[in-house]
């Protein structure tokens, strides 16, 4: 079992968690091979005030098999003295995305089991690549993925899926189909059936207030997600709504109904997950070959390099990640694909070099 | 000091929890004017196991100073035998109008200092009177008010202020006009401070997901709700935003940062105050020369009769009705405002009568 654990935006709380993770030996079980700058990881060491010195291996070491124990990927990337604390910079947002890619292209080889991150900035991540819209375009892009895979927020066994995310609250209503929700439905169960979870019971949240209180605000609960919960049913799925979206967290959470709450917008779901565990929830893209997990929370610029940062979400997010891969383990990464994966991660960091 | 406590709908725990109110002594402080058929008291406190004997009063005797100590306003205008518990029903609805409009009207006379009710049924109320749409409207109607109050729900401390209500999710983006927050604003700040929070300050909820991020996901946050942030600001009022609606629940609740929360729609609030405390929230009317008051949760019809219903956010309730009325003491009723009191009430019971 391999972790590649890429260090996140070096202007954030990233690079001291990373280090607090190396340094805990309940967080780190020699199965790491985490990803960035060997600077970078100093100094989240010395921010957090503990000792992570880890074997260091360079990007051709991954044509051959890695030595036992956890290691560190020193790209080379991302001088911290080079990166202004607690803003977005281009420096921070192109080593995010190397980091980033290198996880993930020694997840597609087999090299690793799972990938996580700590957490990255998108506006750091634009300025680097200003075509970078999410985590799910990202992933598709670099490992060729002709399916995309699915965001989870996961907190206290509690799941949270959404049928749309990073759109505008005015098109929410016009972009949550029958046929969307049902497919965001099959999804769920089947990613939840795959993480042993079997049978999920969803719990479906409402569009409107009150759930459109039997049409006087609003029609889409009546005519757009009741029809897709009916045909998840029909298909066996345990799917119960739509429930009004101020009570289906507490009865998923509080009274223990169910498995997963589908949400039909971001905020519906954010706002409940956000006020129950912000340190302790992670995120899970689901629906590629390996597991993706990451905190849930951001880059807390307001409190990075304070050496304050709490790992809860982070030792979460490694703990769902090593579950999931635990389920599915793949074949061992053939020389072949090893090679590969040094060459295109090589190749990543190159233009960073060019430069130097 | 006298507050009008409406026994609620008689399908759902209304009827226990006032009963409990009245057993409690910690609850009732001897000023309570319970309104409300006697049977369906009674039938509380044999739900909840309690003795919540009351002196009896008729409509008449509002025309009258009142004995002191806690008194049952006997409107004799639901027998609980003829109201199946658990559902809505025509019958259980025009009682709840009936105790609401009466409670109002002492109100407006000046018999009570504050209006309390135990949970309404939308639905039965409107079995009854079609035309019924919301507590504020029916406020405006009885009490012949010309400016319309406004909801708040107040939980720990954080009160929670909605620029757009009962309408569908769809409609919301075109409805948060920069002129209606502003004048959210102006209104949430002026309640406040009557309630006695000098200069409150009130975080904002963004509509969009990271409000907007920057215009990727929706133009509102900047173009509408940041236009009416810096108008409240230059007016002088303490208000932060638009802030992500997934994190300013947090940083009000847990970071202790704003003492009011104001949000764009239904769901953005109750989705976190419910959350936080479905069994201690308030909902508070307040614009009105009385505070109205209720528990912010509703009746409960699954397990209504059992016995199990929980007073703390009637308590609460109470507490802030007392609490608001004393920071604005009134002149006493006088007879003849009584009087017509007496027979405004006796008018909106009367239809009821002409049938038995």
């Amino acid at each position: 079992m391999r972790i590649a654990l890429a260090i996140g935006d070096a202007a954030g709380i990233g690079p001291e968690l990373a280090a607090r993770i190396v340094a805990d030996a309940d967080a780190n079980a020699g199965d790491l091979i985490v990803i960035g700058d060997r600077r970078l990881l100093a100094e989240g060491a010395r921010i957090a005030g503990v000792a992570a010195d880890l074997p260091v291996i360079g990007v051709d070491d991954l044509s051959r098999p890695l030595p036992s124990g956890s290691v560190l990927l020193d790209l080379g990337n991302c001088d911290p003295a080079g990166v202004a604390r607690g803003g977005s910079s281009d420096a921070a947002g192109r080593a995010s995305l190397q980091n980033f890619a290198a996880a993930l292209l020694m997840g597609k080889a087999g090299i690793a089991d799972a990938v996580a991150f700590t957490p990255f900035n998108k506006h750091s991540m634009r300025l680097a690549r200003p075509s970078y819209v999410d985590e799910i375009g990202f992933v598709n892009a670099v490992t060729g993925a002709t399916r995309s895979g699915r965001e989870f927020n996961v907190l206290d066994e509690v799941w949270n899926a959404r049928v749309t995310s990073h759109i505008p609250l005015s098109k929410v209503a016009e972009t949550i189909t029958t046929d969307r929700i049902l497919q965001s439905l099959l999804l769920t169960d089947e990613v939840m059936t795959a993480a042993g979870i079997a049978d999920p019971r969803i719990g479906v949240a409402a569009l409107n207030p009150h759930a459109g209180d039997g049409g006087n605000f609003g029609h889409e609960d009546d005519e757009v997600i009741a029809p897709a919960i009916e045909a998840a049913r029909a298909q066996g799925l345990k799917v119960t709504g739509p429930v009004p979206s101020d009570t289906v967290f507490v009865r998923a959470i509080k009274g223990g109904e169910f498995d997963a709450v589908m949400t039909m917008y971001h905020d519906q779901g954010q706002i409940a997950m956000k006020l129950i565990g912000f340190d302790r929830g992670v995120t899970l893209i689901a629906g590629y070959p390996f597991p993706i997990v990451t905190p849930a929370h951001g880059t807390a610029f307001d409190i990075a390099g304070q050496g304050i940062a709490d790992t809860g979400a982070t030792f979460n997010a490694l703990a769902l990640g090593r579950k999931l891969a635990r389920l599915h383990p793949r074949p061992p990464a053939t020389g072949e694909a090893r090679a590969d994966a040094a060459r295109a991660i090589a190749a990543q960091v190159a233009p960073e070099h060019a430069g130097e």
